[in-house]
């Protein structure tokens, strides 16, 4: 049974762990404040060209919003998202359980428009509404789409014009950035956006998120709210270690790029059986549409999730390749897709 | 210049400021705690043929759904509403201050159907997104529209089936229950639902709505929380005095029977000019669909609001009839309507 | 049977309700936006000489502290409070409610100085904990003591140079300003604190409270805070109404002043018993320290609260006088306790 | 430089850091739900003689505080706690963020008594004060000092009589139970609580809490909340794997006796100083009185923390041992405090 489920079902990429081996009797200051977070975040600093960027490392995604979003909101102020977002449906209302709204707008792509925002600013018109302040995004986004840069130029643009945050979810950002349509840089999301953050989770390491601040009306005694969200990981230089790895010797692309070829090897072969997708991802998350009969066989040697019914006899399912994806199981999984359509 | 603004534009039913001025020198208990709120309580009970009811009197509906819905739901629980539902569009996110999510169904004419419910309940199957627990539907709806006995029914039955709790905010109730084609009771309300509340803002008290809790388990230290939320009036019988007035010789179907004639009026009168209106209301909201140039020159004589654009020449609007309102404002508008027609 | 039990026993001083009653039918605009608001508005604009204050009318005292605190502090800060201050004991956590710590700083006589607000920030030094923002204090305090204008300049300066708020609950405000012992104006209130509000429940008007904010920082947008929270009465004209009476013709001061009369016939009487006081109270709220056994005779025919108890013979007991105690009421409770002590 | 600042300052225990070696590169389900949590699950059940027990893992203690408290409280309760509890002191207000307030109760030596309990009742008697609902205590305290059989069983029997919770935070409870004076099991423990967590991350993980719930009503779908408040990780087994080392071969209890053995060497050494202690402690945090010259000198050589200063010339530090500090280290901080006192 291997499982394309999703891309943290492995450990961390041996480099990261062994780092963490040689570092583990060694006394370090706690909550964040040691050497190898202090060197973790200049590395970071570098890789964006802004020394003026403060960065927090968080064990995960749903904190690292939930945080970042409360900081940054006033109690009657909302936050717009895709009807997608990661905040809007898979994280059990943790947005909402801070106080403040999520408005989800409808979307085709698993993409904010500077028109979604509009739109959803003009729903948003008095003082018995809630007051939208920030848009929040993913790239790549929960369907395995991704943002160009003139995209964010526009979506950076309407924000500033509006006054709105733009705080995006980098969860899955490596594979964003190395696929092989993409036209953003790190840097540049750095200066399209107010806050941001990059995804080790997904992306080799055992855990952790480095949370970007741009706005500096942002940055104001956020580990205080950090700290009192539990967000604050004791041996915080756990953290740090990660991101230095991943930030060294170009490892954090690379592990995506090899995520996003695998996703590729399934992509062509899926394609080349006459299967349609979902959704035009061209990172590592693909969403074929299979025959259900199908499926019934495939799951017996993969794992991988349902994300919707699409007729009586269809069934959209989610693949998910990571760094750690072997190109055997991506050639078997074709090999049986074959075998069970013909 | 008249105003069908809202149903909330002038003060009290004389009969209920007679009764507050005879009580104004009598000392009473703070809180609730008196003759008077004992009193109204039991009238409201006799009316809903539910001795076993509790009632509170809250001043405000945010208030009176933001206390309930928080008192109902454990923290990772959430509400399910239609899209228009006053909660999710003109409360500023009180829901969502109390830390729970809206779910928000789309809907034709502002009603809930079991089917809306069923389908928020697919949508939320994990562990990773919020639990649906509520139903919550107001009668009149926001856009005038009422539920049929068969309709609530039904609601009733799928939130029995699905271990919901089914909650109706009543701001408008009397104008529903006193339509031409209601067909519900005060005690069949009472019988389909797990919480409602009755309004007075809106149908000639000062302010005032009667929280009614069915169900045994909403029931449990709700003062407690009436109080945390700064919806617990010091001079609580004030509320129970206007309750008490309006349970007494049916005047609280009065004022609303005199609200919807006068919505009838103006349907009428607006339907004899041919205009056809954005909502089906046989209640005191109406929703006509007028030609711009006439809203500009209406807008001389009277007060309204602007519901929503419907394309480059028409704008639906919104009147508002009341206990208040009077005959004479009625005919002028119609007249002064079919000039500017003409 | 009469009630010193507390100073919301009766309706509104009849110069009030009358001009309730002349603008009951007149239309207005709804949630605090009317002429009848603007008025009120700018008669106390007047009385503090700051035209550059936002006056907001609100129904009751924990709705308006519970929306000050909420809007004025980020999520991880505190208000630091008496431990006998109000929002401390008497608003079944209201505060905590909206996200927020209730510093408690042990207390003599009911007041804040300026050492309790240094330990305070002694207390709380580093983002392990929160971080104290806010000062609450109330005047006249929950045990009826008061501020003078040198304590109140001196918690100004201490707010000022440590950059915390200064809020003063003004329940009582009255009965402080128009004791014996006062040397504060409202005006000196108005320079000396970031805002505060202004009680009518507790002063001859049916409800309501005037917020007053000063401090530019705490004014953005608190009109949807007050929404949200349900704190926007709908007939907000109501409110404005009350407050023209009361800050026309001196009626707010001099309801105040029949207040602290009656409390200083009760206060000689009871002295001239021989019995002592919990504490040094020039206010409307007196607490005595009776005997038990002459507590259960009283008890026969006054109603009055029971504060805590002293020893095993002694309890402090609160009485509590107001606009519309009377004088003969006063005397018979005088005559009573003489009665029973003998 | 040597600390003796936390014990959180090294990485894992070898045994556990080799066993997330050897699973590093094979497949588990997400978020918890894999071999490795369900093992350590048995593994705790079994130690706690409690098959009915829920264990859930969670990364950090301050999560693990607010996610039980959250979930056990309804919205108008509190939570007691004594004073120096971490909860009202170094969480920055995480459970107030929940909306509860913390009712914090003086306390000498850091424990909690069945009287202090009853005090907090007596004092939160009315619906306009919070309810207390549940009683916070920590085994080994804030303070290093621990209960005993006896205690906890009275604070059992209260909480029972009472209607109360009782969660006590083990963050550190692996030193009490291998303190010299220890007469408590973890199966004791989880007979006298509704709910208690053992901690991992100050014990020889690399981070981790086991939160054992027992009360039945406390169960019902925590991995809602627990996903909500961002302490679901995805890659959950590692704390699976983590808490079976502990579990197996009582690595838990050796790593804790360790800890405590070290801190025996230092209080032997700083008590045959003539140095008196702040606090009774038996575990690995403790608290002598040092004169303020000799801190500046030791100081130079080791990391410790300040508790308080206690008069113009002394000061009370804190130094805690783990499971990874060396005799050595002891030895030397001895040696120079010898040398600096004479």
């Amino acid at each position: 049974m291997y499982s394309f489920n999703n891309d943290y079902s492995e450990g961390a990429h041996p480099k990261i762990l062994e780092a963490m081996i040689q570092a583990n009797l060694i006394q370090n200051g706690g909550y964040g404040l040691d050497d190898h977070c202090a060197h973790a975040r200049e590395l970071i600093q570098k890789e964006i060209s802004r020394s003026d960027a403060d960065v927090h490392f968080i064990t995960g995604g749903t904190q690292t919003n939930l945080t970042t979003i409360a900081a940054a909101l006033r109690p009657w102020q909302a936050v717009i998202s895709t009807d997608k977002g990661h905040i809007n449906v898979h994280e059990t209302g943790a947005i909402e359980a801070t106080g403040h709204k999520v408005i989800a707008m409808p979307c085709k792509d698993g993409k904010m428009t500077p028109a979604d925002i509009l739109k959803a600013l003009d729903d948003h018109s008095t003082e018995h509404m809630v007051q939208p302040k920030m848009v929040y995004i993913s790239n790549s986004t929960e369907i395995g789409t991704q943002y160009t840069k003139a995209e964010l130029e526009s979506l950076h643009h309407t924000c500033r014009q509006k006054e709105l945050y733009l705080f995006l979810d980098g969860a899955r950002l490596g594979t964003a950035l190395t696929s092989s349509i993409n036209d953003l840089s790190l840097a540049d999301i750095a200066n399209l956006t107010d806050a941001f953050y990059i995804g080790g989770t997904k992306n080799g390491a055992l855990f952790g998120e480095a949370l970007i601040i741009l706005n500096q009306d942002l940055k104001q005694d956020l580990r205080f709210l950090v700290k009192q969200r539990g967000a604050m990981l004791a041996k915080g230089w756990l953290l740090g270690i990660q991101f230095e790895e991943l930030f060294q010797n170009n490892l954090f692309y690379e592990l995506s790029a090899h995520a996003n070829e695998m996703a590729t090897m399934l992509r062509d072969g899926i394609t080349a059986c006459g299967i349609s997708f979902y959704s035009n991802s061209m990172t590592n998350q693909l969403f074929p549409i299979f025959p259900d009969e199908v499926i019934a066989k495939l799951e017996k040697d993969f794992l991988f999730s349902v994300e919707k019914e699409l007729d009586n006899n269809h069934t959209v399912v989610r693949l998910v390749t990571s760094w750690a994806t072997k190109k055997d199981a991506c050639r078997n999984f074709i090999k049986s897709l074959k075998t069970y359509l013909s």
